[in-house]
Order: structure tokens, then C-alpha cells, then sequence
């Protein structure tokens, strides 16, 4: 049943690929879609303040539920008033469910019907999942979006197998659809099915006859090659409800926004903006530049010349950062995530304006070109 | 010989205590004194943006000159347009002479009378500084203030040990002034002497005799019980030349920098405030608070109310904090130390205030009496 508090506008079909240009109203502001989300996995994205993260046009987070549930617990995160109160971001919030991260993080888990069974990877007590427990987590953490628990198959799986959670996912979902209380939470449904086309279009249309508020598209980009994800988003993309926000889970790497987009998708996450940062790796328009290496010990350009995040405008240079980098400073972990995420804040503003102007594949065929997509 | 680049104006002195207000004009900006210099060893203050420190009032960084040494090098640094330039820092700066370093940190070093040999900690190379190495050195880097090299006995050393690397240091300082040739930088000699009044007497009065731009007073805070340091400061200022900044190197504890003030000392520097932030722990004015601790899981006030920095004006709560530090989040690093930094910078205001109102000796009794001193 869709949250009448949450409002999406259609607002653009680009003519060259299909791609949409969207809004989305949420209780803590607009979502200008497509849009790429920072991850602040533990109430905090990894070296970056809230107002630095506002300044770079972030204009919604993802926080991990499974990772908030074991520390600080969603209890207290409740009493704080919540994740935007606790972490100090009155942005829009979208919390994952933890299916993904009890699936693959947590140690010996056990799938049973009614949900799943693991081991804190932090204490090695043992907790158990449910689509209930999961909505009293997500609606005590608070997101503007939660998402629904879902078994998420590994790739690769048999087609019994992903049929299978695929179709407990679907239980579960109605599950989380009773659950779900909060009035000023929405809550997304997620499309599964493996590589398998007939199963993510049987997921699609499961999902699109309960009316959620948004869909998810889970357990892609799990291992399987980029191409076979392409095919199932062809597949299943014409299934999906066309007034309603698509989100490709755990996906962002700059050639994925730009094919995700093509493949009319509307949000994306992906921890790699922030990861490869901390490894000294910075994202630019003619490629990866690992700044570690002694090619740019004596390179006094800024990360990429005509950025404009704080490290590139205010001349903090390449020898600079390998500098930091070298000593382990915390400066370059700083520097360089602010620039990975405003460079992909950044690219989905000119995604935005380029469906706006009907000219997408233009733009992808010039962002691969310079090797901005590499 | 004075550098006339360089104005220090005495504007008061506390009748209550005689601690000074002063100001010192250097290429980059002016400093008002007494003033606390946060440490930015490798060419950056650990966890912070330089706008960052800009905002919370910072006037003065200082450098260290062993470790830009042995990474990324002086030449590189010169290569970049210099110290400034090359971390985008564009207020003065103050660079020790290593001094410290290759007797404290470096591995293996011999003392001989042209200079210091030592490995490097890094790769184990062996280096030699001497009086003229060090000049060109800190020359490369260009701070606004140059520290002359000097020996620094540890502590405890006996008298004879003391007085041989005092007379050392002056005979070195010599060489320095000889050296030195940038006009668009001050050299400032090193007090020694160990713990014996007769020395710091006498090095004082060496110094004074040279007509310096300012001096420091090195080789406290080596171990030595703190009565005994201002002990030490208390016999050697009459000595000091009154129309010169002083300069106590390495030590700015709140309880120091008080008691620094009040007998007659200018400048500080001290890694104890982004240190100990690092560890979750945080300077307040009613003692040191290790947010680590459990006691702060569901305190939901700031680190200090009422603290104008931007952990605190921006309701980031100990519950949180604490949080951030158990999950090794950076963002702790980067809260604590702004916060830490901030605390100690408003401190040095209250007590500029204080100085130009003869109310010094109140202001420690109230900040002791909360606990701030602690």
C-alpha cells in the first residue's frame, strides 16, 4: 500500500534512452532523482562531516541496519530520537533491512521460515531476524525509507534455489507490509530472483500488485558479470509500476550510475566512493587516479583541475595527498572521499540535466571516451 | 640579530600576576599572545580541514622539521612554493628545528660537535644535521618562524651533561644566525639548561645577548615533575629580553598553558589536544571526559554545553560520540580534535581577556575550581 506521505514525480522520459528524471517528496526534503547515496553504514559517512556532506549536495544517506542494530543497538538510537537526531543529518535517511549483511556478514546463519538465525560477528551472541523484528528496528532507527527483509541468493545459485528465496522474499515482504506502522516511514518492497529473467519478472509483477511505496532491486552486483546485471534490469524493468522510485541496491560505481540510469533506474547506493578513498584512490573524469604512487609526488595539480569540492578548488595537490596518503594522515582520507562523492554527486547532476535535455547517450558516449566511466 | 620583519608589540602586562599581553606581526598575519599553536607534524593537524582550524581561531600552526625531513623531504616542499603552499594553510606557521626529534625519536644518534648523526626511523638511512643543514632546511620549508638547532638533554642529566649540551646549543645557535639568510623569516634561539637554575640563567642571558627575533625554552616538559619546570621558568624570565616573544616548547596541557601564562610566557605548542582526541578523549571545562567510556552511552548532551565548536553548537551528543569511538569511526578523530583544538584556543582568549583586565589569577581560580585544570 503506498505511503501517501511520500510523493513521486515523473517529471522527465529522456527521448535518447528511456532514462527518467523524478522527484521524490520524503518527510525530511526532496530527492532529486536519479540519485546516488552516500553510505554512512554506522550512523556516519566514514571521514566526513554532516554540514561537509550537505555542502557536496548529498541529498540522502543510507545507514546499515544490521551494523545499527548490533552497535550502538536501535533501541538507543530510538531514545537519541532517532538516526537523524543521532547522527546529526535532518536529510532524508533510507535504512537497508540487514538481509544482505545476515546473508553475508554475519557468522553461521540459519534460514528458517519464519526468518533467520546468526551470530553477532561482534560478540558471537545469537540473534534472529524476523520481517516483525526488522520493522520494529527500522522504525525505531527512523529512516525516511526503510526496506523490506529479504533473502538475498548468492550468485551463483540454482534456479530451485533462487526461486525459492525468492519466493520467501515474497512472504516476507507481506510480512513487513503488516508490520509496518510508522505513518511517516515508507516502506520498499525488493525484487529478487538471482540471474534468472523469469524469476526477477515474476518478482516484479509480485511486488508491483501490492502497491508499495518504492521498489528496491536486490541482490544484483553480487559477483555475477556487470552484463548479466544489465539483462535482468531489461527484463524485469518493464514489470515495474511506472509512478513509483526504483532503487538498484549496493550498486554506484561511476559506470553502473550511468548504465543504471539508461536502465531506468532512479537510486543507487554503493560504499565504493568512501572505501577506495581511504585506500588513496580518487575518481576523475579520465579515470582512477591511485594517488598513492610516485607518479604524483611531484604533480602540484589539484585531484582533478576544475573540480569543484573543497580539495580541488582550494589547491590541495596531487604530491600533496600522496604526501598523506604515504603517512597514513586522516587529511587524506578526508580530502579524497569528499572529492569521490561530489564527483558522483556531481556526475548525477549532469545525468539529471542530460535526460532533461534528452541527450543521456550523448553524454555516456562522451563520460566514456575522456574514461570517466573506467 | 632582530629580523625587523617581524614586530612583537608588548600591549599589557596583568597586575595581578604580570603575565603578558602581546602581538606578533609576521608575514602571514598577526598573533595576538598568549597563544597555544596546534601541531601539524606531517605538514597537516591530524583530522582537521585547514578551514576547519581557520574557523575554530586558530592563529599559528607549527611543523615539525625532522619529520617533513625524512617525508616527503624539504626539496619537495620548497618545490611546491613552500610550506604554506603545500598543506593550503595560509596563516603563519612555525617550524622546530628537529632537535627534539633526532634525539627523542631517531634511532642510534651521535652527538658530535659539528652536528647530530642518526637513522632514520622510516628507512633506517643514516642522516646528519648540523646548525647550516637545519637552516637550509627550514629555509626550504619557509615558516614564518624558524627554530635555531639545539641539544636537549633528557631528563634527569647531571650538571656536567646539562651544561656541555647548553654550551653545545649556544655555540650552535651561532652557527645558525650565521646560516640563516631569509629575510622574510624569523630565527629564534632555544633556551637550555636542563633543570639547573644557574644554566637556564645563564643561557638566557647567552641568548639575550644575541638580539634575537624570540626564543624558545626548550628541554622542559622532558619528564620532569611540573614544579620543577616552573621552577625553572621562574628563575630564568628575568633574565628573558622583555620586548621579544617566549616561546615554551611542547607543552600545553590547560594547566600549563595557565601557569605558562602567569609566568610570563607567549607561545605554546602541545599534541596533547589532537592526541588524546584520538582516543576519545575530551578536554572540558570541568575536567578531561574519556567519551569511550560507558558512563556516556545514553548522554544525550553535547561533549560541553555551551562550547561554541561545532561538535558541540551542532547538538553531537557523548551517546553518539561514544558510539563513533567504539566503532574506531574517523569521524570521532575529526569531532573530538576540533572540539579539543576549539577548547584550548577559547581558553587562550579568556585569558588574553583576563590579562587586559588584571584579573588573571581569578580567572585560573575559577577555571581551577571547576576543574578545567585538571
Amino acid at each position: 500500500m503506498r505511503n501517501p506521505a511520500f510523493r513521486f514525480e515523473l517529471i522527465h522520459v529522456c527521448a535518447q534512452t528511456g532514462a527518467r528524471r523524478g522527484r521524490l517528496h520524503t518527510p525530511h526534503g526532496i530527492i532529486e532523482t536519479p540519485c546516488y547515496m552516500p553510505v554512512g553504514t554506522q550512523a556516519t559517512v566514514k571521514a566526513v562531516l554532516p554540514r561537509d556532506l550537505k555542502e557536496i549536495g548529498t541529498m540522502i544517506l543510507l545507514a546499515n541496519t544490521y551494523h545499527l542494530f548490533e552497535r550502538p543497538g536501535h533501541e538507543l538510537v530510538k531514545e537519541a530520537g532517532g538516526l537523524h537526531s543521532f547522527m546529526r543529518w535532518d536529510g532524508p535517511i533510507l535504512t537497508d533491512s540487514g538481509g544482505f549483511q545476515v546473508f553475508s556478514l554475519a557468522a553461521s546463519n540459519k534460514i528458517r521460515e519464519d526468518g533467520v538465525e546468526f551470530r553477532s560477528l561482534l560478540d558471537g551472541r545469537l540473534h534472529f531476524f524476523t520481517p516483525e523484528s526488522v520493522m520494529e528496528i527500522e522504525e525505531a532507527l527512523g529512516a525516511d525509507i526503510a526496506m523490506a527483509f529479504d533473502e538475498c541468493a548468492p550468485y551463483p545459485s540454482t534456479h530451485d534455489y533462487a526461486r525459492a528465496a525468492m519466493e520467501r522474499t515474497h512472504r516476507w515482504v507481506k510480512r513487513c507490509i503488516a508490520a509496518h506502522t510508522r505513518q511517516d516511514q515508507a516502506l520498499f518492497g525488493i525484487v529478487q530472483g538471482g540471474t534468472y529473467k523469469d524469476l526477477r519478472i515474476e518478482s516484479a509483477k509480485f511486488l508491483a500488485d501490492l502497491d508499495m511505496t518504492g521498489y528496491g532491486i536486490g541482490g544484483l552486483s553480487v559477483g555475477e558479470p556487470k552484463p548479466l546485471m544489465y539483462e535482468m534490469l531489461e527484463a524485469l524493468m518493464p514489470f515495474m509500476p511506472k509512478d513509483r522510485p526504483r532503487y538498484l541496491m549496493g550498486v554506484g560505481s561511476p559506470d553502473c550510475l550511468v548504465e543504471g540510469v539508461m536502465h531506468g533506474i532512479d537510486m543507487f547506493d554503493c560504499v565504493l566512493q568512501t572505501r577506495i578513498a581511504r585506500n588513496g584512490l580518487a575518481l576523475t573524469s579520465t579515470g582512477k587516479k591511485m594517488l598513492r604512487n610516485s607518479a604524483f609526488a611531484h604533480d602540484f595539480q589539484p585531484i582533478e583541475p576544475g573540480c569543484d569540492c573543497y580539495a580541488c578548488k582550494n589547491s590541495f595537490t596531487r604530491a600533496y595527498i600522496r604526501h598523506l596518503v604515504k603517512c597514513k594522515e586522516i587529511l587524506a582520507s578526508q580530502l579524497i572521499t569528499l572529492h569521490n562523492l561530489r564527483f558522483s554527486l556531481r556526475l548525477m547532476e549532469q545525468i539529471r540535466q542530460a535526460i532533461e535535455e534528452d541527450r543521456l547517450l550523448d553524454l555516456r558516449n562522451e563520460l566514456a571516451e575522456k574514461g570517466a566511466l573506467d
